[in-house]
C-alpha cells in the first residue's frame, strides 16, 4: 500500500464528509492513479475551515492538490495526467493511444460529469426546492442522452479504447459511478459492467479502502457526547 | 493564415449556427490555438444533421475533430494541448510550467465551464421556463463565485502564471467569453480586462474572423426567397 508519511508525493484529502459523498471525493482518483502507477503518497488532512493560504495552493478551495518535489498543482485531470507520464500502465508513449487516454480524461471532466453531476445533485442538494423538482425530467434526459453516448461508443468493449486500461477510463469511470449512484446506468447495463470492472480493480480497492478509513477515523462525535 | 485546403491538419465545424452562438462555438479554440502555434489547417463542414459515421469520431456528435496523420482526438482540451506540445510559445517544456498550464486548461473546462453555462443558458435556452427563473439567482451566485476565485487568482498579473500566455490561458479566456456574453463579468474587472487581452491577440482575431466568415457564407436563406 502506497501511503507512507515519508514519500516524496504529497496529497491534500478531506479529513471527514458526510456520508453521501464519501466514496466520491475527489481525491480517491488521485489515490487510484497513485495506486495504478506503484507511487508511494502521503496525505495532508484539511477541516471544514480551510487555512486562507489553501487558495494559493488551490485557488477553488477543494481538494486534492498535488506536490511532488518537482510540480504543485491542483485539477484531477492534470494530477492523473501527470501520474501516467510516469506510467506506461496508464497512459501510452506513443501519440496516438497517449492522446486518445488524455481525449476521454477530458470527455469525462467535460462533456460527461457537469450533465450527471447536474442531475443528482438536484436530488441530494436540492431536493426539497420547487426549481429542481420542475428542472428534473429534462435534467434526466439529459444526463441519460450523454451516457447513452458513452454506451454506444464502448459497445462490449473492456474499456473505451480496447483491451487497455488508461487515465481516460480511470476518470469515466468515477464520474460514473456518481452517475449510479444516483441510478442513471439503469439504460446502460454495458456502463454498470464498466464501473464494475473499475471498481475490482485492486488498485481500486486499495484506493477506496484508504479514502474511507480516514473518514472512519474523524467521524464527528454526536453532540452532547464527551471525550 | 494558417487556413490552406492542403494541410495536413484537418478540423471540424459546423457550417451554420445561430447568432447568439456565433463566435463561441469551440472549434474558435482549436482554430485560435493553430494560429498561435502558426500550423496550417483545413476545415471540413458540417451540417445541422451529422451523417451517422460521424459518431465514430466525435460520439458526443459535437465540433471539433481534430486529425493530422498521427493522431485523430476531439475535446478541445485534448486537441489544444497536442498544438501545445508542437509549440513552446503555448505550452513551456519544464515540467512544473507545463502541468500549470495544462492544470488551468482542466480548471477552465471543470471548475469554471459547467458553472458559467448552466448560468448563461438560463436565459438563452431556458429563459420562459418557470424553473428557470426560480433557479437564476442561485446559479447566478455559484458562477459569480467560481469567477471570483479565478479573478483573485489572477490578481494584477497579465496571464495566469504570470507573463506568459498559454494554452491555459487561451482556454480560460474562452470560457470567461461566455461569461462575459452573460453579463457574469461586472463584479471582476481584472478579468474583463484579461478577455480584453486575449482577444486582441492577432492569432484570436483571425481565428474569430475565420469562424465568423464560414457562417456569413453559408447565412440560411430567409423562407419563401428562391435560389
Amino acid at each position: 500500500m502506497p501511503i507512507n508519511p515519508n514519500a516524496n508525493i504529497e496529497i491534500t484529502a478531506f479529513r471527514w464528509v458526510p456520508e453521501f459523498a464519501q466514496g466520491l471525493v475527489r481525491d480517491l482518483r488521485v489515490r487510484w492513479a497513485l495506486e495504478e502507477a506503484g507511487l508511494d503518497y502521503r496525505v495532508r488532512l484539511l477541516g471544514q475551515e480551510r487555512p486562507i493560504e489553501y487558495l494559493k495552493q488551490q485557488p477553488f478551495d477543494q481538494v486534492p492538490c498535488f506536490s511532488d518535489g518537482t510540480v504543485q498543482i491542483f485539477e484531477t485531470g492534470a494530477i492523473v495526467q501527470y501520474i501516467g507520464e510516469q506510467s506506461e500502465t496508464l497512459l501510452p508513449r506513443e501519440p496516438q493511444g497517449k492522446y486518445r487516454a488524455i481525449q476521454w480524461t477530458y470527455a469525462a471532466l467535460n462533456s460527461v460529469e457537469p450533465a450527471v453531476q447536474h442531475r443528482v445533485l438536484l436530488d441530494a442538494f436540492y431536493g426539497g426546492q420547487e426549481w429542481a423538482k420542475l428542472r428534473k425530467p429534462s435534467a434526466d434526459e439529459f444526463a441519460r442522452l450523454k451516457l447513452k453516448r458513452v454506451s454506444d461508443r464502448l459497445g462490449d468493449n473492456s474499456w473505451l479504447e480496447g483491451d487497455r486500461f488508461t487515465i481516460g477510463d480511470l476518470m469515466m469511470v468515477t464520474v460514473l459511478r456518481l452517475a449510479n449512484k444516483g441510478q442513471l446506468l439503469t439504460d446502460t447495463p454495458n456502463l454498470s459492467e464498466y464501473v464494475k470492472r473499475g471498481e475490482e480493480r485492486p488498485a481500486f480497492q486499495q484506493a477506496l479502502s484508504d479514502q474511507l478509513a480516514v473518514y472512519a477515523e474523524n467521524q464527528p462525535q454526536p453532540e452532547g457526547a464527551t471525550a
